[in-house]
């Protein structure tokens, strides 16, 4: 292994050197994409400095000193790990992770009867699902940036949206889409299709990635060609599922306008295929785009079927039923083959899908794409005005708001930065157009990237994180699982700069990076918003036949009763309202053998309801540093036999 | 507010100023130390650089550059997160997650067959816990330093000890003490007591922190006089619980010996209590020392009770029952009130106990305990052989290997750095021997602090974990729910320099800094320690009536089935084995509404069970980025009516 292939080249095309890695049973005939690759183990490599890459500066300006606080909030979906997660940049600091689709005995996430309540339970209490698969999170828009009040993040294993309320960064409802499998893509709208006065996000569009029988109840199991997929929109306000769009083709990620008109999803597999040699059949696939206005013009004149028990109208967007650009709901846009992203520019004109299987970017603009629904451009590739060669394995794209396009490339394990401009010049025959601008080399196959504020009009070019999925030898050995990266790129100057590698609890997907000043969060909980907050009044325990109330209050450093006495086989709630009123002075609660396990934030309330089997004396103990005196914190629970 | 109050001072004993945290509601009426504290809002205070302390040098040294790798491991305890983590240090960065006594549905701990297994099960399955609360980790020993094959974790919600094995970074054995609860100190030995040939840990011993009725069936719930708690001794090999102690009073944390002979645990709590105003009664707490070798004579000549069902053998090692030093089985040392904590020094001649109701910190020498044992001394506090006031709230102790040491000021937001032996002059006389070297702010209400090596005869004086309870403004702000902090101190220098402000996910408890090169992992498995790899040969489905083994492999990017179909009603079994072969080739297993969701490592093979209660398609798909066609890599699970 050479470590002067490291070099940063334009034309570099091949996948030999430090790219080679995923391994001789990996390989795969693919024309244009050498994808067979061979393993590479490279003991000598290991703790290069990044100077053999380039000039090594001394400091990276990442680090934060002690006291001084981050520039941005990144906040990124984590893959199945299920969980959001919130890092400080340019430190990478981790300043929260937010249970979501996860178990988390932290906080009390899937234990307590209100987290419960949001994650859905079986009719015997216990948790429907205990984990996830996020992918994408994003933020509520208002005038074409966030407005800090939402985030929304999808699972792809159980198909179900959350909603993060940003002041407490908690999620606050779950929603599962009916007769959806793979839910992958999710992104806010930014503006009402037609009354324009609502410049801020009221619906969420989700893409389905994989087809299947419609419902999913066991017929037409054997038939792939039966099957479908649904784009699903679901109202940002109430979380209920407003309408499903059936279309052909798997959908991937999710894109909207800035003037609210149209959602768009890259699609691979419109082949409609089962298997891997089908979905790479056809010499392109598509991004489907939607009109929201006539989808929800078809609704509102009943115009729609529904499937199996779901109550949810869907309409019609396949090919087939949308022959007429007049009246389609959908339009399908070729673009290269088996894209995996699709990203709106700032300036509200383009979207970027990138083809991973072709070395190309597509650049759509989307006045074209309004014009062919009005019926005025003749085809729908006709909307395609850019398509550079930009590297092999190019996946997400992000921007910096002066004009240029990030391009992850997953082959070629770089960052790719290119002038959109200069593509759609070169697109219309200008042979001296320099789209390229730069290749850098990030650490190792990159998956997602994103910018600040990238995805709003306000995207400042400031940072670039690169989540790759491979981090090889950029950390200390911690056994056979590696940690992933996030690399941070300066994106500012007229050269990138990677000044940090970051790490992600796997696995690292996409995110957005938020200027601090957006972000508005409280700092204690308001008492009263709980209905069944514990107070002096109503503190004490009530007993009804077998089942018990326990209200119980905390105050550091004593919860508000000493002995709490059960009777064995009794159902017992216990209900804490913490009623101490410093920021942060959180209390836990820890009941040995019951698996009781969860904290309660100043002025909040939460409650666990179990059968008390077990007879004995049991510590009740404080679990999240409260005091001088927390350690005895602690009361006894018995359950007399 | 006034920042000014800030400084750095050996006078400023009171609490006021930044320290003032805890709130009014917190009030108690302690002699000595004021923790009647008043609450502050101190916006005006916010985001101030530590320059506000002194000099702030523009980078701190922490940040270690793209492609280069950290000096040392943290391998930390994680509170109620139920997790271990590893983190790289200077850099902070968060290496691996070990899910421990929580779930984790990234690597399917608390998901697959195995990990199920180790945790424990219901009869019906489930798992028996699913909470955890993880205080304290430390490594196994040889010749007086860390020998990288094992770390052992506490759970004091269920009273359970882990091991990790190092060369995976994984847990293997999960044991739970009986008629133990609040699980909280644990240290492994260092040497044999009576073989000295055996330089290195065979056990592990665990401290319990509550008293409760023996056996805890129902009785004697009410008189707390006649409770009772256990140290209890597991081996390191096997795991099994071989003896326990009973004591008077409650234990805290543990430390032990390097010549194998004495383990301790600080006590609060002597009187017995089982109310916060009994827990403070007394003058004086304790440090109760174990004679290992008269403990294991005692069980080997029978001289032992059980409790209840448990079949470990009981040492009576309450003071009644060890009146006579030369046959006594314990001590108990006189210390400061509610100690929390107990080091050893690295010379291996002391253990030094904080009061944390006291502001003083206990130095007890271990040559002097070994002569009470003997008859030789003439109480247990003649063992005490310092005491310097250090300052308000002390709890844990590290050391430099060069005489110093560095508690850690609960209630003074301090570290204080001490020597040991001015503390011993000054404990004999000398007026002149100056204790205290320097206090540093830390941020806030510090909890466990370690050093680098710290807790072995290689201590190395580099740097300085301090684990701190409360953040509140060092960070930005995410909700109610602030992060921690551990910050990290250069003290390699005359003077103590924070240099880096890093997060923790709740709680930041105790943990090791280990050099680098003592941790040797493995890259990939051995296909053949799973007894259940599944190989070609073996691949395919099997059914026996209504129980179906799904036996697969994953190779980039397939499963080697794209088709498996069972019938409704059926229970499967999918075993999973990886034949990649390049190391962080993982590849991942989600099968939507079955709840299945874990990660194989090249050559690791997993399995799940569950019965197949829905009918339909259901993809199976890859979660761990694999390979350019991973978003492809799908088989169709048909679950036919």
């Amino acid at each position: 292994m050479d470590s002067s292939k490291n070099k940063n080249s334009e034309q570099e095309t091949g996948v030999a050197g430090r790219r080679s890695f995923l391994g001789k049973g990996a390989a795969l005939g693919l024309a244009g994409a050498a994808l067979g690759l061979t393993a590479c183990k490279e003991d000598g490599n290991k703790a290069k400095p990044a100077a053999a890459a380039g000039a090594a500066p001394k400091s990276h300006g990442t680090e934060v000193a002690p006291g001084q606080l981050d520039d941005y909030y990144a906040f990124i979906s984590s893959g199945h790990s299920g969980e959001a997660r919130i890092l400080g940049l340019p430190s990478g600091r981790t300043l929260k992770r937010i249970p979501v689709f996860n178990i988390d005995c932290m906080v009390g996430w899937g234990i307590t009867n209100e987290s419960k309540a949001i994650m859905g339970t079986n009719p015997d209490g216990t948790l429907k699902y205990t984990t996830g698969d996020t992918h994408h999170v994003h933020g509520s828009y208002k005038d074409g940036t966030y407005d800090g009040r939402w985030l929304f993040i999808n699972d792809k294993i159980h198909a179900r949206v959350a909603r993060i309320r940003m002041d407490t960064m908690e999620v606050d409802k779950i929603t599962q889409l009916p007769n959806v499998m793979g839910f992958h893509g999710i992104f806010p709208d930014k503006r009402d299709p037609v009354d324009q006065k609502i410049n801020y996000t009221t619906r969420v569009f989700c893409g389905a990635e994989f087809h299947i029988p419609l419902p999913n109840d066991g017929h037409d199991v054997d038939d792939p060609s039966k099957w479908g997929a649904l784009f699903s929109c679901v109202s940002a306000e109430t979380m209920e599922v407003m309408w499903q769009c059936r279309v052909d083709g798997n959908m991937d990620l999710v894109a909207t306008s800035y003037d609210g008109k149209l959602a768009a999803s890259n699609q691979y597999n419109t082949e409609n295929a089962a298997d891997l040699n089908g979905m790479m059949a056809a010499e392109r696939d598509a991004c489907v785009f939607f009109n929201i206005e006539r989808i929800e013009r078809l609704v509102k004149e009943g115009k729609y079927t529904t499937i199996g028990n779901s109550k949810v109208p869907v309409v019609d967007g396949r090919k087939a039923a949308n022959g007429d650009p007049k009246t389609a709901v959908t339009c399908y846009v070729p673009v290269g083959k088996n894209p995996h992203g699709v990203n709106a520019s700032p300036d509200g004109k383009y979207f970027v899908c990138s083809g991973k299987l072709s070395p190309t970017a597509t650049i759509i603009e989307l006045t074209r794409v309004l014009q062919w629904f009005e019926g005025s451009l003749k085809t729908e590739r006709d909307a395609v005005v850019g398509e550079p060669e930009i590297g092999l394995g190019p996946l997400h794209t992000a921007f910096d708001g002066r004009g240029n396009a990030y391009t992850s490339l997953f082959l070629d394990s770089q960052c790719v930065k290119w002038n959109v401009d200069a593509a759609i010049a070169q697109f219309k025959g200008d042979k001296t157009a320099k789209v390229i601008i730069e290749k850098m080399d990030v650490h190792y196959q990159p998956g997602h990237n994103y910018s600040s504020m990238g995805e709003t009009k306000e995207a400042d070019g400031k940072y670039l994180n690169s989540g790759n999925k491979f981090s090889k030898d950029r950390f200390l050995p911690v056994g056979p699982l590696h940690v992933e990266t996030e690399q941070l790129i300066d994106i500012s100057g007229d050269k990138m700069k990677l000044i940090a590698d970051h790490t992600a609890y796997s696995e690292p997907h996409d995110g957005i990076i938020v200027r601090r000043d957006v972000v508005k969060t409280r700092q204690i909980y308001t008492m009263t918003d709980f209905p069944n907050h514990v107070t002096p009044d109503n503190a004490g325990i009530e007993r009804k036949g077998n089942k018990v109330n326990v209200r119980l209050m905390s105050q550091a450093p004593a919860y508000s009763m000493p002995v709490i006495k059960v009777k064995k086989g009794d159902e017992v709630t216990i209900t804490l309202t913490n009623h101490d009123k410093v920021e942060d002075l959180t209390h836990g609660l820890a009941l040995p053998t019951y698996n009781v396990n969860f904290i309660v934030n100043p002025q909040e309330t939460k409650s666990v309801t179990f059968k008390a089997d077990h007879a004995g004396v049991f510590w009740m103990y404080c679990t999240h540093f409260c005091h001088a005196l927390h350690l005895e914190m602690r009361s006894r629970f018995i359950v007399e036999a």
